[in-house]
């Protein structure tokens, strides 16, 4: 019965996977043909889907039909359309034809490549073409795998940095002893993604311990080195231990860059991991234009950026170089009966599973070489370009308008700005008026940007950064926000 | 000249996507049709692909069949076939068509679902689907969201056991001071997978602290409660704080199962998390005669199984329901500026990414909810029980042949076996003859098993539960198992 009828869907099976396969890849792209058609912010009320579907699985097969149906007359209403080239907020996260064949083909393999031995391909392509985005990057060479050093492929920037924080408590705790965990000191700026704070939870470090240095205006929101030497200094004199140093290059409220190359000096005069978040801005770093900001870097321990925003590579796949391996497989190697064979046990591989929080791991390394080859560097310089451009023009356009002010130099493609405090100056109303525009913007469904706050203020945050967008989707967006601005304006 | 010419990939590209796509299903496709053509496991040596691929990245696009060619002549043979019908090592990591649909879906919408809002509908059918699994689990109400419990989708067993350790750890700690992490004490059985000890080292519970009971033959390599209450007592006399549990519904060595509700008393009279591991058994439990062997999972805090080993549902797809939801959100929860929306600062929404490690997260649902939908609950049933009975023929193989014996009862789809000591009963010996067959087999290109130790013994695994694995796959391995046990045996 099970397998009798032609309609029934085996488990798997080539010509059902080739007839549906074609059916869905023509559903995507209708999907993305129509994708502006759709509100960019999911208009839904919380609970929606609740009530549209049962109560539990069904005991029997549906069609592929039915479900195509329902994801779009259910689904689809309650999503986001990160997509969409009218796509404004957070940092973009980029899906690009190359992305979306390499993710078909990584779930078509359906390999778990934990060990080396579970699909040797899946560990060399990735160890070669973190190699070849180090040296897009100009990373210096002890990030490279042909040494000690190397990258890998994490999840996000999130577990990033949580490897790498865990890698260096356990260095520095094997030399002071476990039981001064509460002891150890974590820097950032303020500025810092709240991933950092998420990491500090989770290894352990004291709420206390965690230095939150101020930045501000003074510097565009960077990290001033001096704060931070005045900060170790305290510490050491209070039988602190100083080991982790988190920089930024582009931070999430509005792409500052810290000063690499001061702070590394003094992470290294103080036995620091420095490690680096580009999460979002590494991606503009292959640009020989861009390098500048990540100059400094040859001071750090580890460093991240994210293919998965602005680097067309589907997520996920945030990218990871350490300089010391071995701090990252003393700290997260297991080594269970089941898993050993010839090739881990005499040292001859890498096994991935020792570099990550998870064991199984998919092959995510495949959309990244498909994104490198399909489009090649130059194409990828050439995409950053563009975009940065637009964020240019934007730039201008808010700068130009009374109503508005850019609150921080745009560097990459993001324009931080907000409409200007009205005759009083009420900062207050001021920000209460910032937010009602993000609303109106937002709820009009043509577009979605996102807001932060810096020095207190509420600032509106348009990154620019989808594959789709061009200059009309821009120039559109800021004929709507000038819009709903005109009707929150004091007569 | 970027978009100018008609070969050049876009970076997306609706009708460029749709073409490219189609000939990714039929690559495919085709892969499926002649995946038993290829050696189970990869027969390459280490660093075969460095020779094989150039330095860097090219600078300019090449094109799709060039890519495509590569796969076939470059990755593929450093491929191990997980979908393999004769891939029977570790434990089964399901591809389906159901399943490569929603991947196909997920990349193609491209969301990142960390919070509600940036994207409704993958909170909510989450949501729901893991409701839907909670009840064909029959798992106690307290799991379900519409009170203080509810499911999440996590990458991996490992960061499922991570987020719940986490959790409880705080808690206690709450209550204890965090200076007292150096007296939490975790229990297992020494059959609990590696993922524990990684959790342990992430979580920063000192090594000594790790209580790893013995489990041996006599009680199936499953714990036993009185082991774990001496432990326990013992670590409370010396004033030690138990704090967490980690039990096992099918082990990863042997698929053993631990009595959940006599270890669940004990977790519950000293204020300990009880967490399960069922990554791989938990989906054999939705058949009714199989409910039984996580009888007493109402005692737990905390329960996991992967949809993406045994359950039609592409990795990754890992399931854990907690009863309280504020344990983990009051750990791994970060409310940073950037991210504040209404519906979050109400209260009104779940935001996933307070129950896991990463902040960005895919949209994982739509596999499930395809695979529960377009197979149904009572096929779902059968596909494990067919599996079970392949494997009840296999054991009954093993036990017929007397240069073979089976080393632990069969439960569910794994076989343990291995070839008897020889005349003179060395056990060293017998291990190393055990080693040289798995080699055998698996340097034979036409199988792929895997490998344990229990009790000193090494043991060889059979796990059947690839979706393409048919009795006459079965039949043949044990076949050419036999057959190259022969050359091994004395004369």
């Amino acid at each position: 019965m099970e397998n009798g009828s032609r309609n029934v869907l085996k488990p798997m099976d080539s010509e059902q996977l080739r007839e549906y396969g074609h059916r869905m890849v023509d559903f995507i792209a209708d999907y993305y043909k129509t994708i502006e058609s759709f509100p960019v912010l999911s208009q839904v009320q919380p609970g929606y889907l609740h009530n549209l579907l049962p109560d539990s699985a069904p005991d029997h097969p549906e069609t592929v039909e039915q479900v195509l149906d329902d994801v779009k007359t259910k689904i689809l209403p309650g999503v986001t359309h990160w997509q969409s080239p009218n796509f404004f907020a957070y940092y973009p996260s980029n899906s690009s034809v190359a992305g979306f064949l390499g993710e078909m083909l990584s779930a078509g393999l359906g390999i778990v490549g934990f060990s080396w031995v579970t699909s040797p391909a899946a560990t060399e392509l990735e160890m070669i073409v973190l190699d070849w985005l180090a040296k897009l990057l100009n990373l210096p060479e002890q990030f490279l795998s042909k040494g000690n050093g190397g990258g890998v492929i994490q999840g996000s920037a999130s577990e990033a940095v949580l490897v790498v924080m865990i890698a260096a408590r356990d260095k520095v705790l094997r030399s002071v002893g476990k039981n001064s965990l509460g002891k150890l000191v974590v820097y950032s700026s303020e500025q810092t993604h709240s991933a950092l704070q998420k990491a500090c939870q989770i290894a352990g470090i004291h709420p206390e311990n965690c230095r939150v240095l101020k930045a501000d205006s003074s510097t565009n929101y960077a990290m001033r080195p001096e704060l931070l030497q005045e900060a170790v200094s305290r510490d050491l004199e209070a039988g602190l231990i100083p080991f982790f140093l988190c920089g930024n290059v582009g931070t999430t409220s509005s792409t500052a860059v810290d000063p690499l190359g001061a702070l590394g000096k003094i992470a290294k005069s103080n036995d620091m991991w420095f490690h680096v978040d580009a999460a979002y801005a590494g991606s503009a770093c292959i640009c020989p234009e861009y390098r500048q900001y990540i100059d400094g870097v040859e001071t750090t321990d580890s460093f991240n950026m994210n293919a998965h925003k602005w680097f067309l590579t589907n997520f996920d796949c945030s990218l990871l170089w350490v300089k010391d391996q071995y701090a990252l497989t003393e700290a997260l190697s297991t080594n269970p009966e089941f898993l050993k064979n010839k090739a881990s046990q005499a040292d001859l591989v890498v096994d991935y599973k020792d570099w990550q929080i998870p064991l199984g791991r998919r092959f995510r390394s495949l959309k990244l070489w498909m994104v490198l080859r399909l489009y090649g560097a130059e194409t990828l310089k050439n995409y950053i370009r563009n975009h940065i451009k637009l964020a240019k023009d934007l730039e201008q356009l808010v700068s130009q308008d009374p109503n508005f002010e850019v609150i921080t130099p745009r560097i990459f493609a993001l324009v931080c700005f907000r409409m200007v405090p009205t005759d009083d100056n009420d900062e207050k109303k001021c920000n209460r008026r910032n937010l009602e525009l993000l609303e109106a913007v937002n709820s009009s469904g043509k577009l979605f940007i996102s807001h932060t706050a810096l020095s207190g203020k509420i600032v509106l945050r348009c990154a620019i950064g989808a594959p789709l967008t061009e200059e009309k989707h821009v120039k559109e967006t800021w004929k709507v926000i000038q819009e709903k601005a005109s009707y929150l304006l004091p007569k």
